[in-house]
C-alpha cells in the first residue's frame, strides 16, 4: 500500500500545481498548457533551492505510466475534434501549407542540429527536425478562438494545416522511430529500410482510418445493445487503447494510434446510445483527460534541469531551434492562395506545443546499440523551444491580424 | 514505450469483458458489479483450458496500481452520496441496526476462522471477521431503487445503516491492519495497543470530518476563484487524495481517507463553480470511476483461483463464511423499531459486495514479520462469500418484501 498512498499524493501535488499555474497563464492571456509546463518546471528545480521532497517524483515509474496514458488520451481527444471526412475535404491550400510547414522546419532543425551537435549521431540530428513538426492544434485553435477569428479564412486554413500537419508529424515520427529501431537491432539506415518503415505507416494509418470508418459503426451499433451504462466511454476507450497497441505493435508510436481511433470515431455513430441517456464521448472523456493530461506536461517541464542552461551552448542551441521553428514555419505563407493573409497563416502554424513535446520524450527514451540518441541538454534546449514558440504566438497572432483588417 | 503499450490493450481487454459481464448480469436481474467479478474469475482461469496469454495481467503493478486509485475513486464517490450532516441525522433505529450488523458477524466469522483455520495466526481470524462487516452501500441501493422500493421505512432504515455500517467496518479494518502493522514492528497484541489504534482512528475519522466540515467551503471559494475550467474536479480529486494519504499516514487503510473525503463534500460548496458552467463533481467524477472501478473489480476476480476450489476445505470455509455473513446479519433485525419490516432490513443487509473485496485485498497484502497472514486458498473462499451474498439478495428481499405487502 505505501507506493499507492505516495503516487496518489504526488497527483495531488500535480493537480493542484497544474490549476494554480494554469489560471496564472490564462490571466496573462496565455494558453493554460504553457502554464501546466513552466509550474513543472518550478517543481522539478527547487531542489536548486534546497528542497528535495520532490525528487522522487521525477523517476516514480506509476507516474510516468500515468503520464503516458494521459498523452494517448490528448491525441484521441484531438483526433474526436476532426472526422476522416473532414480531412479529405480542408482542400489543396491546407495540403499545400501543411506539406511545407513540415518539410521546411524538418529540414531546419535538422541543419541546425547536424551543425551545432556535430559529434552526435545522425538519428539524433533526424529526431530533432522531427520535433519542429507538428504545429499544435489545441494552442492555435485556442488563439483564434480567444480573438473571435474561428471562423475567419486565415482560421480555416490553419486549423485544416495543423490537422494534416499532426498526420504528416505522426508518419515522419513514425519513419524516425522506425530507423532508430532498425539501427539499434543491428541494421543499417538503406533506402530500403526508410521505404519499409514509411510503407509501414501509410499502410496503417490507411489501413486503420478505411477499415474504422467502416467498422466502427457497426461495432457501435453491437456495443449499443448492451443495457449497461457508460458503454459509450467503455467502447471508445478500449478502441483508442486497442489501435494504441495495434501501432505499437506495428513499430510506430502508440500515439498515432490513438489519433488515428480518434478521427475515426465520430458523434454520429453514438447517436443511439446518446438518445438513451449516455453522454457523448467527448464529454465523458474529458474528465479523465483532466486528470491525466497534466501529469504527462507537470512531468514534462519537471525534466527540464535548469542547470542547463548554464551552459552556453545549450543556449544557442535552443535560439538557433527556436528561430528554425519560427522561420520554418514561415514557408508555409507560400502555399496560400486566395484573400487569406500569408503572414497570419505563417503565424498561425509557430507554436509546437504537446506534440513537439511528446515527440521530444520519445526521443529521451530511445537508444542505439546502448546508447541514448539524445541527452538531458538537448532535451531542455527543446522544451526551451515549446516555451517560446508559444509565447510568441498569441502577441504575434494579434498584431498581425490587426494589420490585415487596417490594409483594405 | 513497450509496457504503456501492453498496459493500455490489458485495459481495454478489461473495460470490454467488464462491460459484456456486466450487461448480462443486469439482464440476469443482478447487479453489474458481480458480472464484472464473475467475468474476471472466467479471464484469471482461462489458464485452465490453456490459454496462458492473460496470466501477465495478474502480476503487472501499473494494473494493480490503477486498481487501487479506482478504490480511492469508489470510496469517495460512495462518500459523495451522503453527507455528515445526513449521517447525523439517520437516527437511533439506524444505528442500532449498524452495531448490531457489526458486531454479530464480526464475531461469527472470527469464530468460523477460529475454528476452521486453528493453524493460522490470530491476525488472520480478526482479518476474515473485518471482511464480513460491511455491508454494501451501492448493492443494496441498487437493488432496492430497481424493486421501486427506494422510499420505504425498510429502505431509509438499511441505507442509513449501511452508511453507518461503513464506517464502523473501516474502524474495525483501522484496527485490525494497525494491530498486524504493530505486531509486524515486532510488538505484541495488548489492550493498550488496541487502545492505540481505535484512538487513531477515531480521531483521524472526526478530525478530518469535523476539520473538513469548516475548512472546505472556504478552500473551495479560493478554488473557485481560479479562472480555469476543471477546477470543480482537480479539488476534489486533490483533496481526496490527500486524505487518503494522510489515513496512510496515520497507519490507517487510505481509503478511510478516500471515504472521508467524500463525506466531508457538499455539492453546496461547488454551487459557485457549477454556476459558471463547470459540471458538478459526482458527474464528472463518474468517468473517472467507469474507467478505473472496473479494473479493480475484474483484477480481484482475476485473483481467485478456481482450483483452490478442488480443496474441500476451501468449499468448506467459504460455506462456513456465507453462512456466518447470513446469520450475522439477521442480528440487525432487532435493532429495527417501529412498524418496518424485520426481515426485510436483515436481508437487505446481506450483500457484502466491494467493501468485503477491498478488505480482502488488503489482508492478502499483510504480513506479519515476513509471513503473509492470509493464504490464496482464504482469500479465494473470501471471494465466494461475497458472489453468493450478493447473489442471494435480490431474489431474497424481493420476496420478503411482497410477503410483507400482503400481511396487514
Amino acid at each position: 500500500m505505501h507506493s499507492v498512498a505516495t503516487v496518489v499524493l504526488d497527483l495531488a501535488v500535480i493537480l493542484v500545481v497544474a490549476k494554480l499555474a494554469g489560471a496564472v497563464a490564462v490571466r496573462w492571456g496565455q494558453p493554460a498548457v504553457l502554464g501546466e509546463l513552466v509550474g513543472g518546471v518550478v517543481l522539478g528545480n527547487l531542489s536548486l533551492v534546497g528542497f528535495h521532497a520532490l525528487e522522487p517524483m521525477k523517476t516514480e515509474p506509476s507516474l510516468a505510466m500515468l503520464a503516458e496514458i494521459g498523452v494517448l488520451i490528448l491525441l484521441f481527444e484531438v483526433g474526436l475534434e476532426s472526422t476522416v471526412r473532414q480531412m479529405m475535404r480542408v482542400g489543396v491550400s491546407s495540403l499545400a501549407v501543411a506539406v511545407l510547414g513540415v518539410v521546411a522546419p524538418f529540414a531546419l532543425g535538422w541543419g541546425v542540429a547536424a551543425w551545432l551537435l556535430p559529434d552526435h549521431s545522425v538519428y539524433l540530428h533526424a529526431f530533432v527536425g522531427a520535433t519542429l513538426c507538428a504545429t499544435s492544434v489545441g494552442i492555435t485553435a485556442r488563439v483564434l478562438k480567444d480573438l473571435g477569428e474561428s471562423q475567419s479564412d486565415e482560421a480555416r486554413i490553419v486549423l485544416g494545416a495543423a490537422v494534416i500537419d499532426d498526420v504528416l508529424g505522426l508518419v515522419i515520427l513514425a519513419v524516425v522511430t522506425g530507423i532508430v529501431a532498425a539501427a539499434d537491432s543491428g541494421g543499417t539506415m538503406s533506402y530500403a529500410s526508410i521505404g519499409l518503415v514509411v510503407g509501414k505507416a501509410v499502410l496503417f494509418l490507411f489501413g486503420a482510418l478505411a477499415l474504422g470508418v467502416v467498422l466502427s459503426p457497426r461495432m457501435v451499433a453491437l456495443a449499443a445493445r448492451l443495457q449497461a451504462p457508460g458503454t459509450a466511454l467503455a467502447f471508445g476507450l478500449s478502441f483508442c487503447f486497442v489501435l494504441s497497441w495495434a501501432a505499437h505493435a506495428m513499430g510506430l508510436a502508440s500515439i498515432v494510434g490513438a489519433f488515428a481511433a480518434g478521427l475515426i470515431l465520430e458523434d454520429v455513430h453514438f447517436k443511439g446510445l446518446v438518445e438513451r441517456g449516455e453522454h457523448p464521448l467527448e464529454e465523458s472523456i474529458r474528465p479523465i483527460a483532466e486528470l491525466l493530461v497534466p501529469v504527462f506536461f507537470v512531468l514534462m517541464g519537471m525534466h527540464t534541469d535548469l542547470r542547463a542552461f548554464a551552459d552556453r551552448s545549450v543556449l544557442v542551441l535552443a535560439a538557433a531551434l527556436t528561430l528554425a521553428a519560427i522561420v520554418g514555419k514561415q514557408a508555409c505563407s507560400l502555399g496560400v492562395r486566395g484573400r487569406a493573409d500569408r503572414l497570419s497563416v505563417g503565424i498561425g502554424m509557430i507554436p509546437r506545443g504537446e506534440v513537439g513535446l511528446i515527440f521530444a520524450s520519445i526521443g529521451v527514451g530511445l537508444s542505439v546499440r546502448g546508447e541514448r540518441i539524445m541527452d538531458a541538454a538537448i532535451y531542455s534546449a527543446i522544451v526551451i523551444m515549446v516555451i517560446v514558440t508559444t509565447l510568441v504566438t498569441p502577441p504575434a497572432l494579434k498584431w498581425s491580424l490587426s494589420r490585415r483588417r487596417k490594409t483594405p
